[in-house]
């Protein structure tokens, strides 16, 4: 099973990380002992993914610790470092929630956090494998098909989370159960998340899909190539606005105009109750040539700038579904103000 | 002036083309005096764009005459070798249109064939500036704005044409008018057509842009980045459904949510009377590797599939204005079945 995220005692106390920027090339490791060297790994992506940026924000602080201990730090320094770590990405909420699940425990010390941040990994396997459950019944339900064929955008597999997926988890137990046809899955520019991560881990898995350039989304949904469209999330607000990977909404939209379901799943911890609406977000902007080149070539004019927003936000009452472990809400069709309460962590 | 597609007598009677296969890092030509090699750089795209194919269809009526003087071909062999270069690729209706154009003067010889052949180069010029006139008084008036910010997808400049532009060429004469904003253009996946071609004839335009990735255009209309998408167009049938590029549609879709029109132009010679709708259009399926690799690195696990349709259809409702050097029709509020017969060729 792939692990992008684990914990080591031995031969250090480190995190170890999947390099996902070496993907599908070749599979590597970092092994991160620094503060500065996870605020890295996070902001180039080499660890990425809205539940795996949870349990990496957990371990993290266990990280900060010991580094501290090491390093002499004060309680003033690590509250700093640990804010480093909270803040190195903006959009997904599951990292800061990951530090904050485990900072009340640091005036117990750094074995009592490690127990805590251990437990927001396993706690964040189990809650894929149910909302995998719960997804794969709501859409073998809603489609009334024997075998869904199914669209998904960016990465939300065992690389996005602790283990299992989310999004690509309801795929793995549609095929496990024998009910999945067919994945199209979109390769998500600029960083290719879906050809690199997403088709490894279908091959991996041995299930049956082709790539898809993220233009071509639209026409496959009208063209009625598929029966469904399932994303992950990176922040889910109150009344069911949706942050994930830009590109997310143009599947939204087509979905709405072909008539078949648009579902996001994610664990309750990426619902943001604080946050009312999604135009309340702060959208991630990323290096404009990520947009303008290609491993280390130009694909646009030497002098080109490239506009990179990292999410989009895809309105609530486009989503058909949003599932997590503790059940099922339909946005588009039950609007409420605090509608993902009855879901959220 | 960029000139994509021209007709030389000297050194050799040939039609010279820029491989724009090698932008924009360098601009190099193709000098084409067989079939083979124009069906070759149909097929590579080495030249593209539909006006552009247009031309080259009818200019490479003349390189088949003359060699097929050169071998002694009967008319049977010349009749088979212009049908591979009406045939090239299916989906842009101007390839035939051109090839067609030209095919009644063969029987006056090649010399009465090169002049049936450039009057069309010519007659796209001509049509192009003024569709791009039509185009940027319908969208002044729409948006009611001092200065537009528009957002295009693919390439339709001078590259795509014989000279000038159609979606390209609105946006050239808005920013001649001194009412251009800004540009948002889509980078275009797999080929990078935006990327490649569009950002680099802005750069030379002097045109004020940034490159987005294909997943980023929706997400830029709802945020109300811009205020008009304007595409090109391979095919309009007589309903107004429009195949263009991969991912229009998307634009489309994210256009009619946020309220601004989507502006289709094309010369006349792109509107099909004889295909009743978009469903009977045939969508070229390209090669595989187009969407697993870059510049000869793969971007997917070896063995993925990719699904590479080059083409969508943009439904009529969708479009807010089609226009041709004949003038503007209004799909979108006006449907009928002939509509474009008011402006076609």
């Amino acid at each position: 099973m792939v692990l992008a995220v684990e914990w080591l005692d031995q031969p250090n106390r480190m995190i170890r990380l999947i390099d996902q920027t070496r993907l599908p090339d070749e599979l590597t490791y970092l092994d991160i002992t620094t503060v500065d060297a996870l605020v890295d790994a996070i902001a180039t992506l080499a660890v990425r993914g809205a539940p795996a940026l949870g349990a990496v924000g957990a371990l993290g602080v266990v990280v900060a610790m010991l580094q501290g201990e090491a390093k002499g730090w004060d309680s003033a320094e690590l509250d700093t470092q640990v804010d480093r770590i909270r803040d190195a990405r903006p959009t997904a909420v599951n990292l800061a929630w990951g530090v904050d699940r485990v900072r009340p425990v640091m005036a117990y010390g750094v074995e009592a956090v490690l127990v805590a941040a251990l437990r927001v990994v396993e706690e964040d396997s189990a809650a894929n494998r149910e909302l995998s459950r719960l997804g794969a019944d709501w859409i073998l339900r809603q489609t009334g098909r024997e075998k869904v064929r199914v669209v998904t955008h960016c990465n939300t597999g065992a690389l996005a989370t602790t283990a299992w997926g989310t999004a690509y988890g309801i795929i793995h137990e549609l095929h496990d159960r024998g009910r999945l046809d067919m994945v199209y899955a979109d390769e998500t520019r600029p960083l290719l998340q879906g050809a690199r991560l997403t088709s490894w881990e279908l091959t991996q898995d041995g299930i049956n899909h082709v790539v898809q350039v993220d233009g071509a989304a639209s026409s496959t949904i009208l063209r009625g190539l598929v029966d469904v469209a399932i994303i992950g999330a990176d922040r889910i607000t109150a009344n069911g606005d949706t942050a994930n990977k830009v590109g997310s909404v143009a599947l939204a939209l087509a979905c709405q105009r072909a008539g078949i379901p648009f579902v996001v799943a994610a664990p309750s911890s990426t619902i943001d109750l604080d946050t009312a609406t999604g135009d309340l977000i702060v959208i991630e902007e990323r290096d404009s040539t990520e947009v303008t080149s290609f491993g280390g070539r130009h694909t646009a004019p030497a002098d080109a700038v490239g506009f990179n927003p990292a999410f989009d936000v895809t309105p609530h009452d486009l989503i058909s579904a949003v599932v997590t472990e503790h059940g099922v809400v339909e946005p588009g069709t039950t609007p409420h103000p605090q509608l993902l309460a009855q879901i959220a962590g």
